[in-house]
């Protein structure tokens, strides 16, 4: 009676699992949380009434001047014409999902790739292909033809990679040859806390069509709900069509919210203030990493964004590691679920390193340690 | 390389129309938008600090609390634990029809229907078939046995009508005897002008699996996109699961304002006086109907809701209507949009009564009939 598709559709294990987090004993890195000091300087007067009407499905008409203001600097032909404000980015990737997504379209992603896009373009159907991108002239996507490549080039989400721009301009170069659409997903470009290359993708292109999408979720506040995507034009007016029958428009609360943050002559300085202190947060949990996992796994330390992916030397399961861990409080996401073509079990795991405090993230790295090595024993 | 799915979805023709509604010397009955008076005795205050933080994707339980105590009056079977916060029933269409609907399943619904229902139903593939209301016994969804029955009893968008006690009776044990899913779509049930059943089919199920939806964007304000769902215990985790997947959680503004809204002492007292401006609105509307379109088209006085739905007695297409109309500076949404099996050239027209004032509205009604009085001609 039910759709095919629903049989795809797990429940999230991060949902359920943040669901556990928010009890105060314990200490988790699954999520992608925001510091809850990271909102300490934001205030939230009184919006004016005339949001209390309609808006129009695109979105705010000053807020998408001024993001297209803010995509041009990034060398994004991207007028506010073409941008399209959504209910949070997560939208983007449904909205995505629907006008490329049949039953067994290819679609090409990230080994490891953010997880709940895998799990909507799943649930449309995609035949899900990890794309390698060390291979030089990314001659893959000329063989493996997807009719979309979704990827995170900047601090991507498990693995906190940020791709040269020797990978970036393969991947741009290999889409226009083969005509392969492109969806670039962006939320974390603003915290970058080591330099590296940034410059999106979609802007290299010259031929293939594409997606570029953004969020106010980390720079700003997840609660709000409101992120927005570029595309090129033969997709646009799509993506228009595909938002009014998913909920109309975005709420204009959180759009009158982030227009006023956008237009804060202290943007800049708050925005550094938020990197700062996420550097330093960073370097904590990088020294206690070394403290507790040294020897027992792998990890690069991220130029940016909120996760450390990590690799047990040992090859022993997270998913079971979680279960243990669990029973003392303390919570990650196993690496299984960011794999298109499931490694189960995986050695791999993911830590949030912005939600817990110092102190938290000191005791619950030390029981990952203990754990580890209670196994390895 | 576009999914299949993206050649069913037309931009809407409201859409496009309500663009030029926003034009100062437009009159427009296109649209569905509260009078801008509705919002005058609401205000918005600055809401807390911790709206600001990602939130539960079921929404927030303070809220789902509220509104599980409302469904107990309405005899629905809904505790909190049941009820999903939507970014506005729209959304609720939209995971119905993931819920349901493959390529070729068959769902019914009323003729006329909510447009926007239908765009979405016919995006995810599905065959539409218009079920009978007058059939007694509703023997129509044992012989159709579609997957899905869609109704909006109360007030529907566009026609107006407010389903009878036997007729309601009738649906509910058709769904149950043939087991049909049914999602009743209730945004309009509490701008009530007359007497009428209201009492919601969901509750009359003993068997059948449902799905409850109502909104706050016609009693509070469509800005906040605020509406919310329940539905019954087989159907409820996969909808919080296709939730997530949308959009991850609803703006926690809105939602705080919604639940200020109905835990506000003065709620009665706000919507009765509400409902009191819409009725003396729509009483106006119908002395203007009888004084410019009498003799020329038939409609009934609706018992609430937003909408007058009126037929040329001439048989004439609204369509060519409105481009006449739309010279004149008149709009309204013609009837055709309305029918799943499309009875194109439609004679009927969909007209708002809610958003014109009253002066506006005589003046774009004289024009219409004046325009009806040209073709007869």
């Amino acid at each position: 009676m039910l759709s095919q598709r629903i049989a795809d559709l797990a429940g999230s294990p991060v949902r359920a699992m943040l669901a556990t987090a928010q009890r105060p004993e314990v200490i988790s890195f699954a999520g992608g949380l925001p510091a809850p000091d990271s909102f300490a300087d934001l205030d939230l007067p009184a919006p004016p009434l005339e949001v209390l009407q309609y808006g129009p499905t695109e979105g705010e008409p000053a807020l998408r001047a001024r993001i297209a203001q803010d995509l041009a600097e990034l060398g994004l032909d991207a007028p506010a014409t073409r941008i399209l404000i959504l209910s949070g980015s997560q939208q983007g990737i449904d909205l995505a999902a629907k006008l490329f997504v049949d039953r067994g379209t290819r679609v090409a992603v990230e080994a490891p790739a953010y997880l709940a896009a895998l799990q909507v373009f799943r649930f449309f159907g995609a035949a899900l292909r990890s794309l390698d991108r060390a291979d030089p002239g990314a001659a893959w996507i000329g063989e493996a033809r997807p009719a979309l490549a979704y990827v995170t080039p900047t601090f991507q989400n498990p693995s906190g990679h940020c791709w040269t721009t020797d990978e970036r301009n393969a991947l741009a170069r290999a889409c226009d040859a083969a005509d392969v659409a492109l969806f670039e997903d962006d939320p974390y470009r603003d915290l970058a806390y080591d330099a590296c290359e940034r410059g999106p993708i979609c802007a290299r292109l010259t031929r293939a069509s594409w997606i570029y999408q953004g969020s106010f979720s980390k720079t700003v506040a997840p609660g709000l709900r409101i992120g927005f995507l570029a595309a090129s034009a033969d997709l646009f007016p799509h993506l228009v069509n595909l938002k009014q029958a998913a909920d109309l428009h975005t709420n204009r609360l959180g759009q009158w919210y982030a227009l006023r943050y956008l237009d804060d002559p202290n943007r800049a300085q708050r925005l550094s203030g938020l990197v700062n202190r996420y550097r330093r947060r960073r370097d904590l949990f990088a020294a206690s990493m070394d403290r507790h996992l040294g020897g027992l796994a792998d990890w690069e330390v991220p130029a940016g964004g909120l996760f450390f992916w990590a690799t047990l030397k040992s090859g022993a399961d997270t998913d079971e590691l979680l279960q243990r861990a669990r029973q003392r409080n303390v919570l990650f996401t196993p690496g299984e679920h960011f794999f298109a073509e499931k490694p189960d079990p995986s050695a791999s795991m993911r830590l949030n390193f912005s939600h817990a405090d110092e102190d938290s993230a000191e005791r619950g790295l030390a029981i990952l340690g203990e754990l580890i090595r209670e196994t390895a024993v």
